[in-house]
Parts: C-alpha cells; sequence; structure tokens
C-alpha cells in the first residue's frame, strides 16, 4: 500500500479526505496532523471516523504521498519542506492554483513565499489537466466554485458558442466556510437564510479567468461571480448566463445538449443530463451534474452544474489528482453514489 | 370597522392576510372561505390563527373588501360576480395582473374569462403605481419574484442606467409552492438541497416585461429568469445583473447607490442598504431591502433585494394595495419588523 | 410613557425584548447597552432593528424600568447599584432565580454576591406567581426549560394526581445558546442533527423543583430531565412523564384536560388544546401551548408544551413580569400571533 | 453472484437498500419492482442510483433472494408466493414481526394472511437473533423505532438492572414516514418545528414489548413510547429512561457503562461510547451508536441510542439480516462510515 499523510485532517476537506481513503484499494492514510486535536484520537474530533483509529500528530510522519487541507499560505509553508524533498503533493489551499505571482498577492494579501512554483504546479481540474498531472509531483486541487463553473462552461466557451459576458451565480452549503467558530455561520444566523457574499470581488474569480482563458486566449472573459449562502451543510449549484456568441445565436437546446454530452463523453465524473441537477443528487459523490438549455427569447446559453464542495468541490477532486499522480486508476476510492434522500 | 373578506384563507397567502389584518387598526376580517376546510373553525386549519375565532365558510359573506388568494383561473371566477357588484377587489392569482390577453393565454394555457377587466385592473407594485391605486376596484398584486426583481431594477432601469440584457436569478423558500402535498415539496427531498426549476419559461416573466417596459419603452428588455428552491420556509432573495449603459460604464457603486436612495426615499416598505440583505432580516415584514453594487471590472450593475414572499411578495403587499383604494394609511397593519433569528 | 433600558441588547434575549417593546403601547425602549456593539446603531448588529433608531452604549442611561439579558454573574454584578437605588428590574440571568445560595453556588460554582436578595427576588412565571410580581422590583424571569416543564406539569402536580418520578425531555432549538461563536452550534455541526446535552444535570433542573416543590411540599419531586438540540432556531418542546398518583391511576385523558383546562382557565398566555402542539405554532408569539393525555396501559400521565424560547421562555417572559410589576395590563405589548409556516 | 430483487424500489428503503448493495462483493441486485414508477429507468425516480442501470418492472423476476420495501399487507401479499416457493425473504414491513396475530390485527386492523407464518418468521434485530437467522427463509426486519430502543435497553433489562417503568422518547426524521404526497411531511409544515405524534399508541410499541419479554419474562415492561418529528431528514435518537431494579439503586455510570461495553463486545454494528451520540454520527452507516449512564440523584438508568433510520434502521439491517440468511460475511457491503458533516 501507497502510504498517505493529511495535513490538517481537523477541517471538513481533510476530515473528508481521510473519510474517502478508507475504502481506497491502493493506498493507505498513516499520518494525520491537525492543530488544536495533536496528540488525540481523531475519533475525539470526528467520531464518524473511529474506525480510522488514527491519532493526531503535531508533525507528518514519513509518507509516500502528501495532501494539504490547510488554509492558504499555511500551506505553502508547510509543504516547501515536502516538495523540496520530492514528495508528491496535493494542495487544497489557494497557494499553487494561480500562474501569476502578481494575480497571487493581489487577491490574497500576502508575497508568495516560492512564486517559481507557480508555473510549475499543476491546476488539478483533472477533466482539464488529465495529462498534465501523472508527470507533476505539485497539484493544486481548485478551489469548490471554479470546479462547478469552470465544468459547467468549459465547453460552449472552447468552441467559441458564447460571448465574454459571463454571469455566475452560485448558492453554497456553509460547510465550505470550514470547521469555524464564526458567529457568521452559527446555526440561528444562517437557518432560513440566504446570504449573498463577495460582491466586491471573490477569491475564487481569478481561478474562473485562468482556466477559461486558458482554453481559449481570446476575447477575455467578463465574469461577474456571486456566491450566496443557503441554508444547507454540503452542495454548491450554479448557474451560469452567457449570450450565444454572434453567429450562434440560432442553437437550440439540444444542439448545446449535444455539445455537452460529447464535451464529457467517457469522462467518470461529469454527468451531463437531461433535467436540471439537485445538490442533493450529489451528496457525498465525487460528481458534478451538469443541465445546458437555451433561453430562446435572449438568445442566452444557461449552464447548472451541481456538486458535493467537500467532495468533487474538494476532498474527492484530491484524490482523482492523486490518484493521476501515482498512476493509479483516476477512479480508485470514488465510486460512490450520492446519500438519498 | 371596514369589512374584509378573504377567499381561500386556507392557503399560505390567505392565512398571512388574516394573521396581518388582525392588527389592523381600520380593517376587520370577517368572512373567509377555503376549499376543504369549509365548515370548520379556522384553528383547525391553522391552530396558529385561534385567536381570531374565526370559522371557515364555503361561501363569502357581504364584506366591504375582498382579498383573494385562490389560484389564477379560479379566482377570476370567484370575484367576477362581486367585481360586476363593485366589491373592491384585491387578487393574489394572476387573472388581473398582465394587460395584454394573448400573453396571459400563452402562459396560462387558458383563454381570459373577461380581457377587458385587464385595461381595468392596476398592477398593485405599490411603489410604481401608487397614483393609480386610489382610484381603482381591481388590483392584481404581483407574483413573489417580480416583486423583488422590478424593484430591485425599476431605478436603474427608469433611468436608463442599464442596457437590456438583465438576468434575475432568485432563490426561495418552499412557501411560495403554497400549502400542497406534492412530493416534490416534501420536506425530505427539499431539505439540504438547492433546486432550479422553469428554466424553460417561468410565468412570472411577462410581468417582469411589462413593468420595465412601462418605465422605458425602448429598449424591450431581454431578461432571463431562473429560480431556485433552497431549503427554508419563507424568503426570496433575488441577485440582478445587467451592463452598465453606453456612456455609463464608469458609474461608481457610489453613485449607483446614491440612486437607488433617491428613488426610495420616502418609501416606507423598501430600503436602500449599505450592505447586501439577507432574507432572515425581512421573516415576516413587509420590507424589500435592496443593495446595488458595481463590478467594476466588468462593469456591470449588480442590484440584490430580498423580501418574504407571503409579506411583501404576497399578502402584506395586498394589505398595502388594500390600504390605499380604501384611502387609508398606506402602512396600517404593516408595521411589524422581522422576526430574528 | 415609561422608559426601559435593556442590558445587553446584543444577545438574542435583549434583541427580541427591543423587537417585542417597540409595539408596546405604554413603555419605550430609551437605552440599550451591549459589549461589543457599543458606540455603534443597533441597526448594524440586528438591521431588523433599524426602524427602533438606537444606539448601544457603553452604560445605561437613566431609565425607569431595566431588563437585563446579561448572562449569569455579570448580571448580578451589573444590577445590584440599579436594584440598590430602587429601579425596578427583571433580570434574564440565573442570579435571582434560586431561593437557595448554596444551590446557586452548586450549580453555577460561584459565590452568589449578595445573598439576601434572593429571598426578596420574585421567580417571574406569571402563572404561578403573579400575586407576588405586582409588589416586587427584582424578578428574576425563569429560564427557558422550566417555563415549559413547569407550566406542562403544575396542574397536575399540585393537585396530587400525579408521583415524584418524572420525566422531562425537552427538544430546543440552538437559539437557546445565545448569539456564540462556539464551533457546536455551527450550522454544518447542528443541521440535519440531534444533540442531547446536560446528561450529568442541567443548570435548570434546581428551577424545576424549587417551583414544583412550593406548588406542593411532599412528596420531593425526583425529575430526570434531558435537553436535546434539534435543527432549528427558535422553539421548545417539551415531554413530561410521570405516574399517575396512587388512587388515581384510572384517570382518564378526558379528565386530565379538564383538570388542566381549569387550571388555566382565564391564562392569557397557555392555552390547553385538544390535540399535541408543535413549536411552530409558537413561532414569535408569548403563548405556551400544553396538551395532556394518559396512557392508559401504563397509567402514566403524558404532557406535551411547546413554547417559542425567545418569547414565552425568554423576553416576552420578562415583559410580562415587567408589565405586572408596572401596574400595566398583564398582556400589554404581547399580543402577536404566532408566524406560521 | 447472488441475484437479489426488491420490492418497491421507489420507496426509500427500498431505494437504500439499492444503493447499499452496489458495493456488495457477493450479491447483485437483478430485478426492483415500483408502482407509479414500473416500466422507467429507475434513474427517473432517483438520479442518484442512474450508475446501477436498473429498469423499474411490474412484476419481480427470478432471483435468489427477495427483500421487500412494500407497505404493511401489501408485503404479505406479495410475498407469500415466493415464501410458498421457498425463496429466502427479507421483509420491511410489519407483516411478519410479531408473534402474536391477535397483536397484529389490534395494531393494524387487519387479520393477517398467514397467521402461522408469524411463529417461522424470525425478528432480524441481527444483535438478539443472531443464531436464528441462518436457518431462517423469513425474517422480518425492525421497525426503526425499536431497532434503536430495544438495542438501548437491551442489555439492562436483561441483567434485571432496570424496573418495567420505562419511558421510551425519540426524536426522528422525516424520511421514515417515507416517499408521500402528504401534507403534513411538506417542507414548510416541518421546517423550524417538533411535532409530536403517536401519542395514543405507536405500532411499533408491541415490538418493543414482545423484544423486551423475550429477554426477561417478568416482569412485564411498561413502556411509554412518544415519538417526535423534528427538521431533519435522516437520523432517530432515542433516549430511554428507566429507575434502578431495587437492590440495584447505587449502580454507577461507570459500571453501567461496563456492563453495555461487556454486551456489545465484538458486535460489528453497535458502539458503546464514552459521550451522549448524535444521530449524524451515523449518517449513511449501519452503526447504532449508545450511551449509557446513571442519573444519581434519581437512581435511574439514562440510554441514547442514535442511527441512521433508513440504514440500520431499515435498508442496513435488512442486508446484516440477508448476509446472515446467506451464510454471507454480516457485514459484507455494510462498512461504510458516516457521512459528516
Amino acid at each position: 500500500m501507497i502510504s498517505v499523510g493529511i495535513l490538517n485532517v481537523s477541517g471538513y476537506i481533510g476530515a473528508e479526505t481521510a473519510r474517502l481513503l478508507r475504502r481506497h484499494p491502493f493506498v493507505k492514510v498513516t499520518s494525520v496532523t491537525g492543530r488544536s486535536a495533536a496528540g488525540k484520537p481523531l475519533a475525539e474530533t470526528y467520531p464518524h471516523l473511529a474506525a480510522l483509529e488514527l491519532g493526531v500528530s503535531d508533525e507528518l510522519g514519513d509518507v509516500d504521498v502528501v495532501i494539504s487541507a490547510l488554509p492558504h499560505a499555511a500551506s505553502a509553508t508547510a509543504l516547501l519542506p515536502l516538495i523540496d524533498k520530492g514528495v508528491p503533493v496535493v494542495d487544497h489551499s489557494a497557494d499553487f492554483r494561480l500562474k501569476s505571482a502578481s494575480e497571487f498577492e493581489a487577491w490574497y494579501k500576502t508575497a508568495h513565499p516560492r512564486p517559481q512554483l507557480l508555473q510549475e504546479s499543476i491546476y488539478g481540474l483533472t477533466e482539464l489537466h488529465r495529462d498534465e498531472i501523472p508527470g507533476s509531483k505539485l497539484v493544486a486541487a481548485p478551489g469548490c466554485f471554479p470546479t462547478g463553473a469552470v465544468l459547467a462552461l468549459a465547453p460552449a466557451w472552447r468552441e467559441g458558442l458564447i460571448g465574454a459576458d459571463i454571469i455566475v451565480d452560485s448558492k453554497t452549503g456553509a460547510s465550505g466556510a470550514g470547521r469555524t467558530a464564526d458567529v457568521r455561520y452559527a446555526f440561528s444566523e444562517l437557518d432560513a437564510n440566504v446570504v449573498p457574499y463577495g460582491l466586491g470581488g471573490h477569491r475564487h474569480l481569478p481561478e474562473f479567468n485562468q482556466e477559461l482563458s486558458r482554453l481559449c486566449e481570446s476575447p477575455a472573459p467578463r465574469i461577474t461571480f456571486v456566491p450566496h449562502l443557503v441554508p444547507m451543510t454540503r452542495g454548491i449549484l450554479t448557474t451560469c448566463y452567457a449570450p450565444l456568441a454572434p453567429g450562434r445565436e440560432s442553437t437550440t437546446a439540444e444542439q448545446a445538449q449535444e455539445l455537452y454530452r460529447e464535451a464529457y463523453a467517457g469522462e467518470p465524473f461529469v454527468r451531463v443530463g437531461a433535467a436540471p441537477p439537485e445538490t442533493k443528487h450529489t451528496l457525498g459523490s465525487n460528481l458534478c451534474l451538469i443541465y445546458v438549455t437555451v433561453d430562446a427569447r435572449t438568445a442566452r446559453l444557461v449552464v447548472v452544474s451541481a456538486l458535493d464542495n467537500l467532495v468533487k468541490g474538494g476532498a474527492g477532486q484530491g484524490i482523482q489528482d492523486m490518484n493521476l499522480m501515482l498512476g493509479l486508476p483516476e477512479t480508485a476510492g470514488l465510486d460512490d453514489v450520492a446519500l438519498y434522500p
């Protein structure tokens, strides 16, 4: 068995990584770290993980591969020595996602500790970077919002089906904020509530732009992105709106659906459906469900994607990346269907 | 006291009308009807309304004014005799909202029973039609989505601040579907879920177009509207996106906010805020909260509105209309602040 | 108008007191304090209270009556100078509820700063202490759980209908924990969850014992009380189980119901119903709904009560107390029916 | 592979059975029936099960073993021909749970179609009937409430640690009512609500009595059972209260915990914990979590159990039974840990 270490298992992404890897046929979690929980059994923080019989450590032991669920800045700091030693790394923080150090600094208000790594790291949206991942030692797992939005937009954008004026409106469960004691995420505040945020610019926006521009350099996408907290724990539903490109205005819903089905044919974790998806159909699974249609009244493409932010938008995607890095079957450990209802 | 009759008190809008009118200083509910509940005390269907000591009837008694919470088609049928007798009527169905009989037929798949009334009825979005309501005997209370969306867009649209390419993305609680036994609205199906619907065209869309066109005839608005069910009972949050019009692209967020504050200065039930609203801040109140900003990266206006679909998006707005029809103070019976948390 | 001051308006009980008093016909909130929010408009912490146009202060201004929503220990410290000056006080903390200083110290792990006041203060469960409140300057509003449990048990216990072996099982919304940043009350942790707590002994237990013993000195009640967090914001449902007393085993459900109806006849805020209550039927109202029945198979009385922990189990009850202290009508400002659904 | 047929896959227990069996190493679902969904792909009713690529039929095909998720009466009717043919059957309805035909008729208001089978069928609470299941062709999976309550009470009751006066108070998610269009289970009615029901006697009560009496014939248990709907989809938390038996009143919490740990030592799906369980720690898993303590003030045992009503309280337990019937490892297909948060 290949040994895996998880940095910051006490956060939700770290814990979900541990849960998913429990049934992975080729790897085994052997070392996990976590700030406040260090020195205690993992079961004390997460009773549902008691069967893993793991203790939380201060320092990572020797492992074959590392998955970091640390927050940005802290993650790079912890990972640099491991990267220097040549240990393969999947990073869930934003530290290695953006290719531009200045963009990183502008959005994260801190200088990057090793900007040259930004060119080496691979953006781990597997469906778009599958060929680059196997040879890489450093994969940056995408943010939860970019996963759903870029998968929703990529086929149309790549083909020039849509123009650059793109609206991305996301509805997310509270677990995206992590395991936090912030009063804004208290039950009494979020229950029975919809809370828009990030209207001044959300940190995931540069990922949208980077990935779409990579698929089609010109024109530059002009994306407005607004996320909204809704009263649920897991799940992101993203609704994308874009004008059909000049000359493509008569595209029908059926044609758009055919384009999407072809684009994702054979993808194990993207399913293009005949009806709009619901987030609950992805609960606990690594699937991203996509529905595309055309608003013929306005010649506009509307694409909806749904995923579990802690699986395809988080831990699951990181494992998908790890599988490819290690030469394992891409779907290993990721075949759960959703829990419903 | 002026006597009020409520048609279909057994639905949520009817029950909420009864609840709100209990503290109205000038009117009193004296007769209520309801299909299945006829012949029983209202408290049997709605224990929270026991203090009203009302019995549900099959037929409406003699009243000075009628508020109908019947579904479309059924409402017109029940109201026509009352209208013919000259009884003032507020209708919560869609039967008298649209000015065009052919639009009505296209969206509601039924011929209108009295098309000439469509020209006489007033669209009861008080903030836009305040002057027309006092002389009217027939007011059509707006749909819950148009209330939030039109209030969010009206100031910018009227001033030509935005172009016609408008996206309206709404997140709504389940009570908008009414008191229904449909499995799609069962707790186990909607809990922990976001469900987009109406992607082929929602019946509230023609109300958006009609009301915006009335404010500014040209260009015709090109609106794409997608509503989403989120796991809560009350509340609608609507996020609107539109390009700043040619020549207005350098409008700042502050300028847009100033425009909105002026547009709604003195409005008792619209509050333009300095931060994005949350639906829970409107729970049980007749307020529509609005926040406007500019996405300077894309020269786009973003407007968010929040309201309680059963109050400002329903029963409360109907009472606001009734107050004006009867020459009463517009705010009578509607001064509740929201229940929070 | 009588002027009211609220200590700690930034907590949920304080904010709810402000909301309810807004429509009180005889009093007006003129001064409010709050730790972190001092110096800011109240609307910044609680946008739903913007209409009150209050600023949060560090120190209370001169007022005719004070309602304290401070936590225990802090409340007594803040109130002692006011009590010494003879200002009438309603205290929502536990500082003046228990008659026994040693019980207070045993449960709250702190010495009482002025034990002699424990004999002077009145336990503000209005339905049981109505006669003592008008002459008092210091009323201790009961805990949220004792309100529902003692009202549920009092009629049967006072009449000797039940034996001393009493089980009290409560289900509570998260707002009972207050506005807190504790991760245990985070949305992601409480959503879709039932969490029992306090199994080693909950601080509200001595209130149960004190109040029942006051109604009937012998035998001493033997109560086991277990509260459970359920995924909602407001509301407590309490289910009480007790054996029918020797000689009363053949009591029927109808007889028990008759006893309860008589016991609470004329009570403005207790309603004995013909069917089990639901917490949502009390949302935002000052009602305590009670249902009593007999499990004839086991000769056991079962009583269920429902209330809104922030109103009848909190702010509303404090206002009921204040009304009596000041010689005002007991129901002033408290006539809201519940918000449903 | 052994072929399995599921009767009524369109209900939640049927669908959950299909989900769980997808990863079972020794069996494969080959035929599923469902009333309204017959003739359609299963994915139309349950998109999360698309990966199973099953079509719903009117009639069951030839299979090696049948799991019925039909409601009572309908289940017996459908199963009798299969039983007569000697096909091994696990039944999730109540039709074969009770040993007494008169008890069945009293609670289910219908004559039993084949009373003699009641003596042959095995009550499938594996932890109590493990030895009887392997030789049986007809296993009746227990109700969701009895599973949690009997597992919580069995160790103490069997040892005579507690007296007969037992209170069982359960809090359940809405999925226990099945996939139903009943307005009482509509989102808007159950959200933010606690609803007690069955106070006149719940159909699961005779299962409690039968199973406890089987463990210890005398005295007869005197159980009062009240279930409560709480606003979540899955999960049951059951709190049991019983007096320590005469002579055992000084039993400590530690002694009780030791007794329980021993009683369930080696059980794969019962875990006796050091802290009270939460339902969310069982979501999607086949675990029943138990915590026992003593209320020393009243010499009373308090036991709390938590489980997922669709897994250990439903489909998972049925598979556990099936595994034993077929001579397979008891845990096959049931090793999921819970999904958290």
